[in-house]
């Protein structure tokens, strides 16, 4: 597969050489560290939606083979003779971005996830070493610019730390952003894999949460994640009254209807969007107006943020509510995903792909 | 038509008794000052797109009969015993609002127009004092506490002027709260009553200012107005490369395909609606997400800020482009409005009515 000067070796993965067939196992070829890179061996990988979305073509785009996995943990195996930021043995972490142009202005200022050029994501992205696609987490090995990756929390369980570099970041970064803390009233949207993190944050941060969900079933859940409040968001009675929030993190990604949450959003109060529904989503103007109320996006997060985020994460002991599984289980878990059947979300456990 | 024990005079209006019917003389009643208020001689009054809204009930809601006109100029005929910011003679304004709770958190912010409990507004609002709706300022006088009475700047055109009032202080309010000045880039939406305003105003803050046109003919005016560029928006090659802008705001009222604005707009840029269209705004999750762009609403602006507003247009020498009519010309207005044939803004000399 090398098709550059680059040397390489082979690596054991899982992924798909088209959009309709189900994940097997593959070989794909890593580089050879460069005097700036981190070798790592691959412990636990994360499963998130974008990984279907991407091994099935949802977005269009994907560049065959696919091995998706962008909540990657392991250890360190190796490093370059300029990293000076890692040693041999180090836990660390890898999440969506693997390098950027580093010299734009938002580079610059640490939002990589903006980089005006682009930045390269950990898999389906142009690699710059390889003339081939980047290939993700579900795979044993990994090399990437240790300016990409993170440091892991030695208190943390390595496993339920994984979905902190996707689902983490996602919600830690607006939430910080939106400056989310003590005497702000906040809401979140959904109860998935990015809205459970989302009230764990935002509780560990003293804001008061809100919590909005289409399911009886998951109020008891959502108060055990740290929620003040649960409105059961399809009893037209409880949606009526504003809640008159500072601040609203949307992480569903299904159709809904946008205008009855920023209905709950206060004058000068955002609505951020970190789900991504497929279909746009109507918004009426009248919903924004009478309030000089925002309606925003937020994608992941910073290199810099991330490591303030699971620095945070480890000192207030939060880690995601997560679901292991072998890597051969892995087209039964997005099946199960799709159905929203996973508390609250799938974890790799790597060596199975060792092993196999 | 007093239904309270409030002291009232007969005045001379316009306006109408049915949403399907063309305004009309009528007389109206409006209350003898009270020791807070000031008694306006109206000599002008600019005509809104929410005037022929709420003539017609498109909005719904409208109590009839209903005098339309929150764009209102004029002299002040005589003061209540307690009022100290206005003497008779004096040359003044009232906009979109004339009473609020004025104790809320946001009318304490001088926010008025957002006030918890709702602002009062010019016409077709509860009368604090009559149990009766508003009536505006298609009217020979009017009847307005102190504190929601501007100063209008004398060395401006007063006929000019009446349009700072709503279209003047709706498009200002939204260019200071997202802080435009020198060194930003900024685009306007729409060349109408509200665009050519925005395009004065953020050229003389100092801005660069790009505006977005669907009318080639309109170029030559734009660029007139204060614009440095120029965008046909029809043009698919004009509108591929994205402007970067830091803030845009948009003052169409039609539909229109809002993605292709918020792909100008810069990453944590904005883009602020003031115009009202009918029906949703569509908006693509990835218009917001990578690049964690807001898409925000705006609502005319406080008191204090009017008055900020017309002391910096005083100061700069702006006011409205307007076209002159009698209010006997008023149903023909509406219609050449609807179809977008005025520049930029009608205003009525009411001294038309008075001599009716």
């Amino acid at each position: 597969m090398n098709m550059s000067e680059t040397l390489t070796t082979a690596a054991k993965a899982f992924g798909t050489r088209e959009a309709s067939a189900p994940l097997q196992p593959l070989t794909i070829e890593r580089r050879t560290p460069t005097p700036r890179d981190v070798e790592i061996d691959i412990l636990y990988c994360g499963v998130c939606h974008s990984d279907l979305h991407t091994a099935r073509n949802e977005w269009h785009g994907t560049v065959y083979p696919c091995v998706p996995g962008h909540e990657i943990i392991g250890r360190v195996i190796s490093v370059g003779a300029h990293v000076d930021k890692f040693k041999v043995g180090d836990m660390v972490g890898v999440g969506c971005m693997v390098d950027s142009c580093q010299d734009c202005e938002h580079c610059k200022q640490g939002l990589e996830q903006y980089c005006e050029a682009g930045n390269i994501q950990t898999y389906n992205s142009p690699d710059k070493h390889l003339s081939i696609q980047t290939f993700g987490g579900y795979s044993e090995r990994v090399v990437v610019d240790e300016n990409f990756v993170l440091r892991i929390p030695e208190n943390l369980d390595p496993a339920a730390a994984a979905p902190l570099l996707c689902a983490g970041i996602t919600t830690y970064s607006p939430l910080r952003h939106w400056k989310v803390g003590p005497g702000k009233k906040i809401g979140v949207v959904g109860i998935g894999g990015l809205g459970h993190m989302a009230i764990k944050l935002a509780h560990a941060m003293g804001a008061h949460v809100t919590v909005f969900t289409t399911s009886e079933r998951k109020k008891a859940d959502a108060l055990r994640l740290g929620a003040d409040e649960v409105v059961l968001s399809t009893d037209i009675e409880q949606m009526k009254l504003s809640r008159k929030l500072d601040f609203v993190l949307d992480a569903v990604s299904a159709d809904h209807d946008i205008n009855a949450y920023l209905h709950h959003v206060k004058t000068d109060g955002t609505l951020a969007l970190v789900g991504a529904p497929e279909k746009p989503l109507p918004v009426a103007a009248f919903s924004l107006i009478p309030g000089r109320k925002n309606f925003a996006g937020s994608m992941i997060g910073g290199i810099a943020e991330t490591q303030e985020m699971l620095d945070f994460c480890g000192e207030h002991q939060i880690t995601s509510d997560v679901e292991i599984i072998n890597i051969q289980e892995i087209n039964q878990a997005y099946e199960r995903m799709l159905k929203g059947d996973v508390k609250y979300r799938f974890v790799i456990d790597m060596m199975s792909l060792k092993d196999a």
